[in-house]
């Protein structure tokens, strides 16, 4: 995608970016630096200020604090990159220079060792999270030195990144090891692709390789600290921690499902740059093995919240779910990395389930408040009331103690416009993955081109591209590939290149035309968007005898404040006869699905009785179901996605 | 009930208690002294040879663990009661012989203290159970005294029991405090009636009343303890420990299940003994919010593990449930005193369902392996797989290191001739509770009585009582009242005396004949057994849109091993014609319902598939329910009581 040029003209997602760029990021900021009135505080600031020694006192968070600062610069960085604002860079750059002060001299850095525990670095890579931090930071230096073109933190971050290089390796005298939670091995391919350094390269493939090897070094470690851990007790749990196996031989997705799919997104990464076979495979099994058996419709992963992990096939309960936000931002992250590794749509499907669901219903309309686990079914007094659903709430909330997943929003939506085209590097083929408002500008043969891209999505399945060549020099041939989306409609899209009807080629889920374009040209390319009834795999005992309701790419639920409750009374008629409409005033503009259903009649019951004869009494009622991702944003109520039939 | 014989013959029951007398008191005597093979070591014998300077060594097993010889000699006391067995008899002097060395000068018996901190006695009443033990040791003392009339155990109890009446209640000096686990105050109850000594029921009510007054004691002995607790961390949890709130003003059913019904059960005995209105209406208060709101069809109680707690009103989940074994005995012990308190067919009904269901689940038909939770759905898989469930297992135990479960089992199915009738002082009233085949002896008006019940039950509601009268003196008068069972029938019973239907007046749920019985009578109480559908209140939201199959007293289920897998494929027909039959050879008999079910048709599904449009395909079986309590006595296989309808 070399000198690929794109940006994103779209209302519906211009809503978002922009909420990122004048709303979730001034928001952090203030959270970073503990402003936020009955929130949980996040210390980060405080604690680089106190490893930088110009403050003093005890360092405040999770021991992975200072990753929230870094996906925040994260997030600046793309922002910056397609709205310059200077003083954002300028408080931008501040808090770089006090990364800067908070490194030592030999390259580290990491406030809570600095503060809390100096000389005790890398004696817990099982839980201590220097490398996962570390990466944190080079992938913050690498955008920032993109949108900025300053070399500041990336200064910090190949500083830092040497002292990795020299620290871990099968050199003698060097730990044979690797970090409990994987993301320096992504962030150190993002680093050798700014820097051209091959050795980072080396050193994410040297991670990837080492773990799960045999002896185990979280077990030696472990012994090493007198068997002690941070959280759990006993002893050190490997799949969790994705150290049960070498990457190449893991079967399943098991584990804390944020840690699998950052893991997986490197493997993918490395797969296409070194053409590693083996590892190529481990990617394509263990994902067909996470959407396949182990997603949620919403795209979210991650069954349990007990160590926020994958449980495993086909146990996806609606209530007691996790499917956290980050993990879901991973999945989007590593499908972005299979897409890279073979244009098929499987991935993309995937990519865009997970961002219109999950993600998107994750941030308030107001971008200042979060899930961090992201339910299929809610009732609030059980989550207020229930221990097994304490974790899963009905309101979203203003900033987490553990607050991984705004930022991370933050900074997935900043770059929303790196997952919506593949231009090869010739330029002769475009491959549209999503269905997104922009603009893609490209070189092939010499030539400029430009494509404007215009959708109505998520309502409306029309899409038109225009096609723009720079210069007046005749034709310019190259192959458009547009994804067929699978929203199970029967019906397929239909494609028109000047308001004629064309037959199109399908390669691995794209629609392909190959031609020679002239300036102008227009493609329509007409989704069919039918509101269809979808049953999970009989084996996904919790949504059986149910289905959910899904309109395009969204998954649709029911509201309380639409239905009224016990939501569990209402079922699915016979003849659903589901209707779609706009409504342009509910919840800032959204197109409702309306049914017909059923609600089990209690007009029987007395209040305390439990159980009674079955009586098959129902009231007929019309109900009303709103996008999944807009659930949450009126008053606190029941919500759920699969309905009884 | 004075001079009131009461023993079994029932082919049903006899089955129960003659397997707790010849392999359950066996058995876990084995247990207790740690000789069964690859189970959980008990470590109850070894503590107290330990603690009576007979062997050195660590305390073993939990804080609590003295309590499971204690309730072990309990069942003893019971059996040797029912049937004379000198070399059983032998052993438990024995044990006696051995706790009496145990005890110390002053009359303290608790060998955790004894052995691992001696001199920390009484520092942490919120968790260390000592009061809980010695309750435990007072009930078996009781039974042992009243089954063979050796007062060592129960000497050993009194001077115990007079030691914990000097050191608590409102003196100077005195500790103003209580248990963290209820079980002492029912304990006194008996130690008071055993004895006639009412300084034991004083002190029980001084426990009662003292529960939760303020300041709270036991957050005033945290903080002297330094903050610390044994178990879980942070501040201790009163609503767990039933010290939220004083219990006459406690509204709903929270906190520990055990606990809570260990403590009603104290407070239905005293609120009956002492006539204090103000507690009865507790105790009915508690009984309509626990058995109306919070109670699974099975009799279970306590829906989450987690604290193994009530939750809140209605929040029954099938799959993470709890329902402890003991939790639905002490609703038991509980419902017995309701029905001292006040003659109510419903607190019957409660007992009746939680021991045919629950209760009588949680044993094998081996008597040698237990369920401590007793699910209402089952997967294997995700017993073995999710943390969220692996507290739910398809498959019952040897042993548990926490075993509070298999003794009482062993004492309550060897008491059982307690909970089928009360006979009024005077003998003029007979009330039958339960329908269990057996002989009751009285005297009313200086004669003699005896009664004989005959009873099918559970799989024919056919059930006689002969009336013998000793001697030739005419008749006697008397009432007799028969429960009409709440088993959601559209019939009435029928009464027949000797050979005539009888009308009866129903009195609170009991139909009841007051007449001069000459000997010889025969009445017939023919209670109607329909095979239902049952459905739970809408408000219970695990439930909607399901029924479960009741037959009579027992609540059926279905399993792999009959119907194949997942059994969540599996619903009702709209006409699900069940019938029921004797299948004499299926797990040691029982009578089966088949049923109209239908099946998801999964063969449109490929594998690896998760979604797609809902299609409706069904296939018809007839499909089979066996009752609850035979559940998981073949292969390990899914389990499912709620079927969609």
């Amino acid at each position: 995608m070399k000198d690929t040029q794109i940006s994103i003209k779209d209302d519906f997602w211009n809503e978002y970016t922009e909420l990122v760029r004048t709303t979730v990021i001034p928001y952090q900021w203030e959270a970073l630096n503990d402003r936020i009135q009955d929130a949980e505080p996040s210390y980060s600031i405080r604690n680089f200020r106190i490893a930088a020694g110009l403050e003093k006192g005890e360092f405040g968070g999770w021991i992975f604090q200072d990753s929230d600062l870094y996906k925040w610069l994260e997030a600046v960085a793309y922002s910056l990159e397609r709205q310059p604002d200077p003083e954002l860079e300028n408080i931008a750059d501040e808090a770089i220079e006090l990364i800067g002060q908070a490194q030592h001299e030999n390259g580290y850095l990491n406030t809570y060792f600095t503060i809390q525990e100096p000389g005790k670095e890398w004696s817990n890579l099982y839980e201590a999270h220097e490398l996962y931090c570390a990466g944190h930071l080079f992938e913050a230096a690498v955008a920032y030195y993109r949108a900025t073109g300053k070399r500041k933190l990336l200064d910090i971050s190949c500083r830092f990144a040497d002292l990795i290089a020299s620290l871990f390796g099968k050199e003698p005298g060097q730990m044979q090891a690797y970090c409990g939670h994987p993301e320096v091995e992504l962030a150190l391919v993002k680093l050798y692709q700014a820097t051209g350094e091959e050795r980072y390269l080396n050193l994410s493939l040297y991670f990837i390789d080492e773990r799960g090897s045999k002896p185990n070094y979280f077990l030696e470690e472990w012994e090493r600290r007198g068997r002690t851990t941070i959280w759990a007790q006993g002893e050190p749990n490997l799949e969790v921690y994705q150290s049960h196996l070498p990457v190449r031989e893991q079967p399943v997705a098991v584990g804390h499902a944020v840690r699998a799919v950052y893991l997986y997104t490197a493997m993918a990464d490395l797969a296409r740059l070194t053409g590693d076979v083996k590892l190529r495979e481990a990617c394509e099994r263990l994902w067909a093995n996470t959407t396949g058996k182990q997603m949620y419709i919403t795209g979210g992963i991650g069954a349990t919240h007990l160590g926020e992990a994958f449980t495993f096939d086909h146990d996806l309960p609606n209530d007691i779910v996790y499917a956290e936000t980050c993990a879901s931002i991973g999945l989007i992250f590593w499908a972005r990395r299979m897409l890279q590794l073979e244009a098929k749509s499987e991935y993309a499907d995937v990519m865009e389930r997970a961002l219109y669901n999950n993600v998107l219903g994750s941030m308030a309309k107001d971008g200042k408040h979060f899930f961090y686990v992201n339910p299929l079914e809610v009732w609030p007094e059980a989550s207020a009331k229930s221990p097994d659903k304490f974790h899963v709430k009905p309101v979203r909330q203003k900033w987490f103690g553990c607050s991984c997943c705004p930022p991370n929003v933050a900074r997935l939506l900043g770059s929303l416009d790196e997952y919506i085209y593949d231009v090869s590097e010739d330029g002769s083929t475009v491959r549209v993955h999503l269905f997104i408002g922009s603009e893609v500008a490209f070189e092939t043969g010499g030539r400029k081109i430009v494509i404007n891209q215009k959708s109505e999505l998520p309502w409306n399945g029309q899409v038109e591209f225009k096609i723009s060549l720079q210069e007046d020099k005749g034709d310019v041939p190259f192959m458009l590939a547009l994804r067929i989306p699978n929203w199970f409609s029967s019906k397929e899209p239909v494609l028109k290149i000047n308001g004629e009807s064309v037959r199109y080629h399908v390669d691995k889920g794209y629609a392909t035309v190959y031609r020679e374009w002239q300036d102008g040209d227009q493609v329509e390319w007409l989704l069919p968007i039918e509101t269809l009834l979808i049953a999970a795999n009989p084996l996904i005992r919790a949504d059986a005898g149910k289905a959910a309701i899904q309109r395009g790419p969204l998954v649709y639920c029911v509201e309380e404040a639409d239905n009224g409750k016990p939501l569990a009374s209402l079922s699915l008629a016979e003849v659903p006869e589901l209707s779609a409409s706009k409504a342009s005033e509910l919840l800032g503009g959204c197109v409702v699905v309306e049914g017909n259903g059923v609600v089990i009649d209690n007009s029987g019951w007395v209040e305390g009785q439990p159980y009674q004869p079955l009586t098959k009494h129902r009231e007929s009622v019309r109900f009303k179901a709103i996008p999944y991702y807009l659930w949450g944003n009126r008053e606190p109520g029941e919500m759920n996605v699969w309905l009884r039939y």
